[in-house]
């Protein structure tokens, strides 16, 4: 699985411009977490737009990691992008203190809430098209919070699996310290991605990419050596999240209905 | 522009039923705003499920109107949903004290966001869908917040009209409160749908249904007696709310895209 970086940067960088362009927009704004994720996404967007269009919100709750912001300070110092820092906690706890017995999980799609607010103010504050910063494994898997980081305006990298945005990151020059640590969605100490999902990035990686670029059937990648469990665990994420990858379920009643059959401009002039 | 009440109240019942069975969940939340649309959305599905099965969250800011709460409490008593408030001024308030020039429009979509917050994590808490109430004259016009209060998981009124909703409401038997006032967004004292849109609700869903139902030409339409102005701004309204009726746009790089070409799970097993 190996990317033409200089190629991917190249149209990636073109779309974003066209993307914005056509929309009417200049700025992006982009959330940066200190991960490799939203560094990408911002960099490109730093090289797409020059530094000074593109908007780094830095958005720490009162349990993120100090490394994380200091991670994403590194990335707002080297490449000069216009930054801001945003705390989330009073909007955060401005809820939950009403709700003291929810779970980590309820916080955590809460805090990536919070910050999808902030993005989207900013976003009509400074008018700047929100960048997404949501890649394919994540997508695929559902591992993220429907309307929370998984909204943006235009996402760069949505069609890149984790793998490719490590090899996108060196190419780019994302520093040493966002590379080698290990992803983390950053809700508590000591959490990591990999732990929880209970599989390597390497290893389903692989396995999105053959069933789902190469359309290859479960039975034949167990065949070839896929472990089944692994196998049927992975199809089942990718059923189950369907609903976070399409908007709302409209019950269709008319001749013609949004999201049904009313999807294009095509017939509308533009 | 009648619609058989009996009939389609029918269908959007089954509908909620259906989805619910689908996803596997019993029950819905709902926010509860004292207007008319969330209202029907709330008496369909106390109908589909049962009121027990229906959670109807009232969501004020300190500046709503104290008659929009009195008009939420009326569906509660007269339908025998489970209610519960939820004041949504701390989360708004948390982040906008460091906001303190911020228009009115970015305070009213930050409002339905924060009310979506609660909504999605009530659907956690309490495992039930989040039933969606916008209707199709704003889904089209693009008059609501995207991953606000157009946010859902599913929706049984997206494809009815402002218009038919009213005829639906009142076979529902809607309080009078709610069927008589004049349908507003409460953002502001005074605020009024068809003052800001600057036409009424009947002007507009007539035009929309020849334009997006029957698939008239607007040239067509103003030979017909649509003033030309009014045509050319509802056009004008739908084209560039088109990024509120779709997902964020990825950048597609690889054989099979999230959003482009991997949007249904027929080949899945489903």
């Amino acid at each position: 699985m190996q990317i033409n970086c200089e190629l991917t940067s190249r149209v990636l960088e073109s779309f974003i411009r066209d993307e914005l362009s056509k929309a009417g927009f200049s700025r992006v704004v982009v959330g940066l977490s200190g991960g490799i994720d939203s560094a990408v996404a911002c960099v490109l967007a730093a090289r797409a737009l020059r530094p000074e269009n593109v908007r780094a919100v830095m958005m720490p709750y009162k349990t993120s990691s100090k490394e994380s912001l200091t991670d994403a300070k590194a990335v707002v110092a080297e490449f000069g992008v216009v930054s801001e820092t945003v705390e989330i906690s009073p909007i955060v706890d401005g809820y939950f203190g009403t709700q003291p017995e929810a779970s980590t999980l309820r916080q955590g799609n809460a805090m990536a809430r919070a910050r999808m607010i902030v993005l989207f103010d900013q976003s009509m504050a400074h008018r700047a098209l929100v960048l997404g910063t949501s890649n394919k494994t994540e997508l695929l898997l559902g591992y993220g919070t429907l309307y929370g980081d998984m909204a943006s305006a235009i996402n760069p990298i949505g069609d890149l699996y984790k793998t490719d945005i490590f090899q996108l990151a060196a190419y780019l020059r994302i520093p040493d310290a966002i590379l080698k640590k290990k992803p983390t969605a950053d809700l508590w100490a000591g959490q990591s991605d990999e732990a929880e999902l209970g599989f390597t990035y390497a290893e389903v990686d692989e396995l999105l990419y053959e069933l789902i670029d190469q359309r290859q059937l479960p039975e034949r990648l167990i065949e070839k050596g896929f472990k089944t469990d692994f196998v049927h665990k992975v199809i089942h994420k990718i059923q189950s999240s369907q609903f976070k990858r399409r908007g709302p379920v409209i019950c269709k009643v008319s001749p013609r209905t949004v999201t049904h059959d009313f999807h294009y401009l095509r017939d509308w002039g533009l």
